[in-house]
């Protein structure tokens, strides 16, 4: 069995601001998110739960990408070397992380499993445009990323199979036009982190750490509580660089020929593992609305004397948020009361209400708002859950604003940085802008990295490690 | 490039009565359902419009299964070859039709790419059930599987990456509940089947011919407009064995042990080849309305003059019929008429709606049914798309039904059931049950087998090979 999974947690023990990695390998575990056991380093099964939170994640996108245009299509898994090898930087970059896939009685590899999407997918876009009149041409799909990780693997952060992974891939006329494509997708990711009450952290990526062969990044980051910097999705600038390798070209009005400019963004699991880890707590999950698989779940509590009569109640509660649009649940099993509250409680289900025969005699009902962890008494006539379900998630988006500003600290030098560092928190500092300096971070600590500059904000200062003037501002951590 | 792939057709030119191969491949390009070009046999790349028909497809089977209760989970791509060999006669069958993988430093080929759910799913049954309280065991996913054909390829038909694929295990405590399961797909089949307006060819298999492994089952199968039939879909009952070889046991209320009995039924693309296949006719696709992208299409037709009186019309049709969930486009593009009209018979519209100037002045709408290639015009006020599509979804049915019955012919002796199979159609025949003589049919012809028997009907008469007595029905074709 893979060693990482030898023993699977019964309960949930882990503290998360103690040992935040063992609180989360327990968390996915306990709240039946997936399984480990796999025999495949860096692969695991997704659950019926989290695959219905992912699954919820998915239709967000899926909306938001029709709605706006794009075109969902889907493409081989198995790419062909010849396609692989058509850009040298991608190929350099991901030819050791590859996977290696032949026939049983092929003499060589012929094949790779798509470590990312562009050699899949560009050929195609090199047979699919040729004239202006082409674009823009902008595709997304659903589907599996496949790395052979030698790092240490972590569910949903570094797996090796990368599930519900989504990519769009753009192809433009002009350069503005694929600027413009960019600030969409910001405006979507940011659309899907609000949802998530999640906030994103967005810096322009150093030039040599940005996709291989592009020329820019936006990276959207997660601060993760362990003070740690994960990378949570990319809008990659490709320039005219992708279309020069892949000999995507169009006609343009005047007849002349140009390379097309082309963008490309995507995202997958880490999403989740974000959602995870920022809201979750000492007792398990805590979802947003937005993404529950039950919005509400109802436990009846009753003997047989009282059934009918708090069964009443309850179906007719469950009718009412039903044909409102709300994802109910009534946990009318055999398990004992206290099995449900904990079970319901560690899957971060945001309301749970209780009904038993003294809340139906005084017309009302007990509401448990996980976010909070706190019991009310609501007449049933009062109740409004939908008020409820946005009130959580203004709670756990504002919780999510103060987490993320409590996290970045100002270091004016070395000893500064180096103490924001031991605190568990994200660096802001000023830096020069050369990779001398960029690369004097990295000694700092294994891991450690300037992993991006501010978007927007400038400002007279000095760099911490050479102190030259500069007005760039950068931002130091610890990496996944 | 494939070899396939060399030339593109950018007109329907195949008549499917006279080359239904060609007239096959040539609908899945100009329908804009797939490109072919993908340079790996056997893996094509699905377009917007065709991969919207599977989603839908996807769609009617996802509410389905969620709605009885089965649990959708994810398992990897990547099978251990551990998992592999755990069931021989699997693994018989499949190791020569396996994609082998490995990452670029290992020595061995450690991993296949997924032929068959079994070996991914079963070794996490075997860790998940242990109490008969664990049973019944309800999962689907939706995924790619693979297998490395070496005959010839047909999209959708025959290919090395099965794509959308959706495929059902069950474990359950007893031999009854796991018939009784297995009567379950079949209905869930049913219905689907109906949903695409399509006639199921439902027989007992021929024991050797049953998923390896297994201990019988009903397959779905299609009869082609060919004369070959199809397999599409089987509903395999596991019996017992496969919980031996996967270690998959329960205790029982009386403290016992036992294995579980299992099920499995699975499909995928092959749905839609038969939609392409049954309905389609020498002007491209005729797509049932449940699975349509676009339900209705408006196609406006004004000059500067008429535009706005026009477009008036066409704009409150359109949030009409949006509002009743209707799936409707307006095409206001600048193509030409003519290519409009084209483009969306050519993709199966069920309903086209035509509005110019003429038809505003009269109250009226001119209305293309595409299952009957028949304009018609309607009052507005009298217009009824949901009524249509029903009575559209009806023809196809019926349409199929016909098509059904007269494509299975009674054959007494050998002559009679070589003069079925030559005039394209499926022979239903009487036979002894022995392997002898199922193997006699194979030697008609290549290509030619007893592929199942029938379900219900059983009658006296003498089986046409040996002409001894029996009262088994069986049928024979050429199968793809």
């Amino acid at each position: 069995m893979n060693e990482e999974n030898i023993e699977l947690p019964k309960a949930l023990t882990a503290k998360k601001d103690e040992d935040f990695s063992k609180w989360y390998n327990q968390v996915l575990v306990v709240s039946d998110i997936l399984d480990k056991r796999f025999n495949v380093k860096g692969c695991f099964v997704w659950r019926n739960y989290g695959y219905e939170i992912m699954l919820n994640i998915k239709k967000i996108w899926d909306k938001m990408f029709k709605e706006q245009g794009y075109q969902e299509m889907y493409f081989p898994l198995l790419v062909p070397l010849e396609y692989a090898s058509m850009n040298d930087k991608w190929w350099n970059s991901f030819k050791d992380q590859a996977f290696y896939v032949k026939g049983l009685n092929e003499k060589k590899h012929n094949y790779i499993l798509r470590p990312t999407g562009e050699p899949a997918i560009y050929p195609m876009f090199s047979l699919w445009i040729r004239s202006y009149r082409d674009l823009p041409l902008r595709v997304y799909e659903t589907v599996s990323s496949f790395r052979y990780e030698t790092k240490h693997t972590r569910p949903l952060i570094r797996d090796r199979e990368i599930t519900v992974w989504h990519e769009i891939h753009t192809a433009h006329a002009t350069m503005e036009e694929s600027k413009a494509e960019i600030k969409n997708h910001m405006r979507m990711w940011d659309k899907l982190w609000k949802d998530l009450c999640l906030v994103p952290f967005k810096v322009n990526k150093p030039k040599e750490e940005c996709f291989p062969g592009s020329v820019g990044a936006v990276e959207y980051y997660s601060i993760m509580p362990s003070g740690k910097i994960m990378e949570n999705g990319s809008c990659n600038n490709l320039g005219q660089a992708y279309a020069k390798k892949f000999n995507i070209k169009f006609k343009k009005p005047d007849g002349t020929e140009d390379y097309a400019w082309m963008t490309c963004t995507g995202n997958g699991g880490r999403l989740l593992a974000a959602v995870i880890s920022v809201h979750g707590d000492d007792h398990g999950l805590v979802l947003p609305p937005k993404i529950a698989p039950y919005q509400v779940v109802i436990v009846p509590i009753f003997n047989n004397k009282t059934k009918s009569k708090v069964m009443k109640v309850v179906d007719s509660l469950f009718n009412d948020l039903k044909s409102k649009g709300i994802r109910v649940f009534v946990d009318d099993s055999d398990e004992s009361l206290g099995s449900k509250l904990y079970n319901w409680e560690i899957k971060g289900v945001p309301v749970r209400l209780e009904i038993g025969n003294r809340e139906v005699e005084k017309g009302e009902v007990t509401l448990f708002r996980r976010d909070l962890r706190e019991k009310t008494s609501v007449k049933i006539e009062d109740l409004n859950v939908e008020k409820v379900l946005k009130e959580i998630e203004e709670e756990l988006l504002s919780r999510a604003q103060k987490i993320f500003k409590e996290k970045i600290v100002e270091a004016k030098n070395i000893d500064e940085l180096k103490e924001v560092l031991k605190d568990k928190k994200v660096a802001k500092v000023h830096w020069c802008g050369s990779t001398e300096c960029s690369e004097k971070f990295k000694e700092i600590e294994d891991g450690v990295e300037l992993f991006g500059t501010d978007i927007e904000e400038e400002s007279e200062g000095k760099c911490v490690i050479c102190g030259k003037k500069t007005k760039t501002i950068g931002y130091v951590a610890n990496t996944y």
